[in-house]
């Protein structure tokens, strides 16, 4: 019901979007998405890439005198820095790790300048449309999201402190560790490596009954929308993996009337929304835009060697944060809008139960 | 492109699917089907639940003189085995760790019976439509699915031997490990409670091209797909969370005429299958039909305590592996048709890389 | 949002279907749907197909104690009166101006047992699961929708009197001209020919709001449920082709606080159901099967004559009232979920206006 | 499969579009796209409004090199000649005859500038997505789709000279009449009044195959497409509504070697294009925005008059057939798209029967 639909390469003229469904009459400014797309951009920190793109959104349709009108909403971002330079080296070669190959076999034909539609950069668009879709969820329905990195590379990380998430370039929640990342992301930086990343993503406020009983479960449509972003291997929801050794009569969350005893299950049963806090997780992949010459193939199929050079980010897991926010909210929203379609004039006589608390 | 729309409640009169794309063409027999759907099957062994079904499915359209006729394939299993009893209990209260809350928070009124929509009975008509996505992917581009048991509770079990499979009730390709796992489910029968587990799905011969770049990757519907089968709470693809602690020299795939080094992309770059070996994994929480008393509400929002008795399984993940297979073979299928209907004209002039070997 | 999926053949051994997104809480029982079967039902009267089939309907799924429960809903209806007979004749032949031949080239295969897929029969479960649309839309919302035969052949009807289309085998609003059609519809049975129809839909006490402003427009939809209907060869709006030679002064509805002063637009302005009535209209052509012999080929595409023999509707326009009522059923409840969706938070400020008074 | 989602307002920044599912490999330039934007554009000739558009379309992204990539393609109009007016006057009110009323009731706010979201001016995108499916259907198929203008008002056209249409204001493919149309137009603009127009299409070299069996049949998904512009209200494939008066002896086309023996069908048999040409009309209503005042209400929904000045087409349908033509191409190469998807590898026996020569 609430769709997004991107188009853009990274070294195209623009990066856009259509926003499709978006309920009226919310107040909705540039500013209001610019805000999200900032916390996403690059160059902020010495540890992301350098390219520096300002990242001016512009709302072209579906906003009036302040509001959204219902009507698509079209979204537009001019591409600005992107460095004309020698692309021979990557042109007739395909980098290991990378899109390079399977858009050759898919397509026979592939923009090869910086990715072009497999680059990061088309998760611009995600947090642009997710912003919009956050701001619906947060005024309306209370719903607050909030990611942060679970762990770098060995350095598993608390969140203790949400609040912290915003002022540093880590999205670290656990502030006390950041001296110890800032030192494994400047090794890591002369090695010329890169490294993996897990995000948590947290939504509180979500009302229960969102999601559908079988194939478009809401655990299912998250774990879609955060697999479907650039380099994520895995997904969790509440226990996630550790779910594997766990007793029955360990992991089911119990009930009373002042509210679960905990959160095993991350928000969700039987497809459903239980009014518990969301929360899911994801694994992404280190990025294999390396120094280190790796050995790969020709676009004849002859052996060769490839050097990755170019600006680009060690850990891509630095700025996922606020893209698998944006990916919560727009499957959260889209849920919301399918709910209540169906279910609108539901009586409902079970009182809601509270969120476990916390810690 | 190849949808499976299903119906049916656990202790309604019949489970019920439509399956619309199928090409013509495919010789499809109910015998076909049911060769899967035995494996799935309920009451084979002690280790699941003696609820005792027949499952004999009959194809009611879509198949003429042998063969698919490229029209909707309508399948239909009675149920037999509702063994009527008093469902008092559960009427009126929700079973922690299950959907019942959930449902009647949704829909303001739910089948309770056997779980009703809920039930994992509904997993029959995946594995009876992914029987017919198996059998083309099979005869037709020569795509071999194998699932297997990777983990119950704490005992890890390899993957020495895929043929061992069918022949042991814990789909384990691990057989010297059998007495373990037989003595482990004997204790928690008698203990009353329950174990999580984790099933991989391996999918070989898949040709590279099938998937989308953005929102529809190969690996986000392969999520989907997973992650919506009852009671899994996380999807891994190749490396998965394991890529956290990976450096990018580490977890490339390089590329050589001779093939991939290794698998740790599990199949998929950028969203596309690279010709690589599909390898994906889910974790399965423990069952919360457990005969340990659990706090919970009932339908006025009071405290109350329930104990779920009647037929279930002590591991849902010794029967998982069919449906997960079954669900890999239905994102397969889909993205296979429509990666035909936009790219059936591509002339690709790279050689495609051969997959890794597995060890 | 609402959405059907049927399969089945005419000689298969069930026609069924799936209704997804049914709001829970409906009161529905088999006999809600039966009565629009009987409607829809051969054999009631001689101008229709002699074959006779009881069409009894079963809900496998979806409904719990008389009530939607909001999962969905399974319907089957057994074939009963699949006389078997030789159908070397058209199984190597294609009957001009039916699908055969169409199928033969689309799929390579085809059943050609009666029709296949491409049977009328298919459309039992348009009427079955346009029921269960109706009943919600005149429960909950008071939407009637009745439809009537405007045209046989020459022959153009009135809508004097809706309420006597349910007593007559025409479904004919203009009961005085029952014995014209009587003498047209047995003269002609005489010659072994066919004629075409044209049948009208009036849906009133749609409220103002449902549909989209582009490619979704209410009468896009209304026009493609419609056109789908077997044998339909145009569809209609309002003054549809009559507009063709209207002025604007002429075509435009007039607004006032009493309502519109008439209904030229049928019901919809941009996309939009306006609160009038919807009026739809439908030409179907005369079916193809008539005992006149005609030129076609045969498999190997040499020159050849057929016969068709059968039993067969001379007309079947005349019993495709309750199915065109069904799509507009089926298309008002989606666009209606549709719209809750998207609005249900919309204060609206102006007055609703009535809709025209009809004459 | 071919998707395109359109933005933008009559008085917004911008007009763009996204076109997902483009086969990659197509020679396309913003000129190919530009010469039906041209066809479709205002201020050409003294008989369309006075707005005054360059229309000049910018690829954004899913072309490099000359080439589709089968990645998204943005494409973006920039909006010039927005006479900036006072709009007070249709602030408040409801014009008779158009979406006003009924934007106001579905969303509770409207963008009232020209009218926004409702304006023809939308489809400049249809034709913008048009063209490129046109030239992938016409290169690559060799189907080859015209437009014409059949019917102004009263003055019924015949289709002699397709080369015309080209060469006239009109569309008019009946060039002795132009005299007869300059006229019918010019007395129309005195009297500030509007018009009604009937246009057609043939699309000429459609293989057989194209549409599905039951709802999506071909011709249901051309009537939807076909509604779904700006001022339609009436449909018709064939014979269309004469259809209701034709005889099965009469109207059923039959097969020889040689070709079919005529087109009443229309180019579908069962949902299914059956190699004949496709033939569709479409009836357009005269524009609501008359000079002569009318009645309607206010938001408050109090009785007043409103005068629509401004910039109109007093005859819609004279710049309505590119728009036509191009949803003709999106559906039929969505179908083409789909076709391939299911019956990519079915081996046909029969010999495809040439169209029917036309007259």
């Amino acid at each position: 019901m609430f769709t997004v639909t991107t188009f853009g390469e990274s070294h195209g003229p623009a990066m856009g979007c259509v926003v499709d469904g978006c309920p009226p009459g919310l107040a909705l400014a540039e500013s209001d998405i610019q805000a999200d797309l900032e916390r996403r951009r690059p160059g902020k920190s010495r540890h992301t890439t350098p390219r520096n793109e300002p990242d001016q959104v512009r709302i072209l349709s579906g906003v009036f005198e302040g509001q959204t009108t219902g009507t698509p909403i079209g979204l537009l971002i001019e591409n600005k820095d992107q460095r004309s330079r020698d692309y021979s080296k990557i042109r007739d070669k395909f980098r290991p790790g990378h899109a390079d190959y399977t858009y050759q076999q898919k397509y026979g034909i592939r923009d090869y300048r910086g990715g072009g539609r497999s680059s990061a950069r088309e998760t611009t668009m995600r947090v642009a449309a997710g912003a919009i879709a956050r701001k619906y969820l947060r005024t309306r329905l209370g719903v607050e999201i909030h990611g942060y990195l679970a762990q770098l590379g060995p350095i598993e990380l608390a969140a203790h402190d949400l609040a912290a998430v915003e002022h540093n370039p880590f999205f670290c929640a656990d502030p006390d560790r950041l001296p110890e990342l800032e030192d494994f992301m400047d090794e890591l930086r002369e090695q010329g490596d890169s490294i993996g990343a897990k995000i948590a993503v947290l939504a509180s406020g979500v009302p229960p009954g969102l999601g559908e009983p079988v194939f478009d479960k809401l655990e299912a449509d998250l774990a879609r929308g955060l697999m479907s972003i650039n380099a994520v291997k895995g997904v969790e929801l509440g226990a996630g993996f550790a779910a594997v050794r766990q007793r029955g009569s360990e992991h089911r969350d119990e009930l009373s009337p002042d509210g679960f005893n905990k959160n095993d299950a991350g928000g969700t049963l039987g497809g459903i929304s239980s009014g518990q806090d969301i929360l899911a997780s994801i694994a992404l992949k280190p990025t294999s835009s390396i120094s280190a010459p790796g050995h790969t193939i020709d676009r004849d199929g002859k052996a060769t060697e490839i050097v990755t050079t170019g600006r680009h980010d060690p850990c891509v897991g630095l700025r996922a944060t606020p893209i698998a926010e944006s990916m919560v909210a727009l499957v959260l929203i889209d849920h919301f809008l399918r709910h209540r379609a169906q279910n609108a004039d539901v009586e409902r006589s079970t009182p809601v139960v509270p969120a476990a608390n916390r810690d």
